[in-house]
């Protein structure tokens, strides 16, 4: 039973995080921050500078990215350093591949069928010479 | 200048869709709507079947997903049919692989240069021997 309570637990923050880490993506100013951090590493101002807000507005936002897991931040000497949690994102990641493969292998199946349904409507032989590639 | 209006206008467009694809999949019922129908089109009401709450409550998140793009919706008869639209995912796929894989390539980078630290504390004759492992 406890073994059950701790798997329930286990899905249940997969969950959560899986939320965070969507609802975290789904604004520009967030997903340009993260594409920053994906070349490298950066301070808090570095990281700000691009974009036409406050440094509160975007404080903000790094919030919201450290909150989901996305990014990570640590202190060297007076700087906050901010870098990207590649591990949060492929827990997303994972979700849609395997939300995609289902689909692809649905439509692959049906690809099949459609061919096998081509061959058995024979073509003469001269189509065949010419055939459609 | 309107090449450039009409680039900056589908730039807008695009981001526009991946905010709302990710909003759209930061909720759990949300989600495992998509992956009910990753596996095969369905009527609302099946669709809505296994969830605890109310049709009208599962009707409003399929709402949510149809403005997303993820999810369409066609007539049979007296039916709607859901069916996932996999070219929605794809976007969004592609945003995620494009940010891991500079954090992927940054890693590799890492690697190689540990390795190559390795190789120049040249080790022992007899630690080569036994290796680590």
């Amino acid at each position: 039973m406890i073994e059950i309570a701790a798997r329930k637990e286990a899905a249940a923050s997969r969950t959560a995080r899986l939320d965070a880490v969507f609802a975290a993506l789904a604004d520009p100013t967030r997903r340009a921050i993260i594409e920053r951090l994906s070349r490298g590493e950066a301070r808090v101002t570095e990281v700000a500078e691009p974009f036409h807000m406050s440094l509160n507005a975007v404080s903000k936002h790094i919030r919201v990215l450290e909150a989901s897991g996305v990014v990570e931040r640590h202190r060297k000497g007076r700087d906050h350093i901010l870098s990207i949690n590649a591990r949060s994102l492929d827990e997303v990641d994972g979700w849609i591949q395997r939300t995609r493969s289902y689909c692809e292998g649905r439509l692959d199946a049906m690809e099949r069928l459609l061919r096998e349904l081509k061959k058995e409507r024979k073509p003469r032989p001269k189509d065949r010479k010419h055939g459609s590639r």
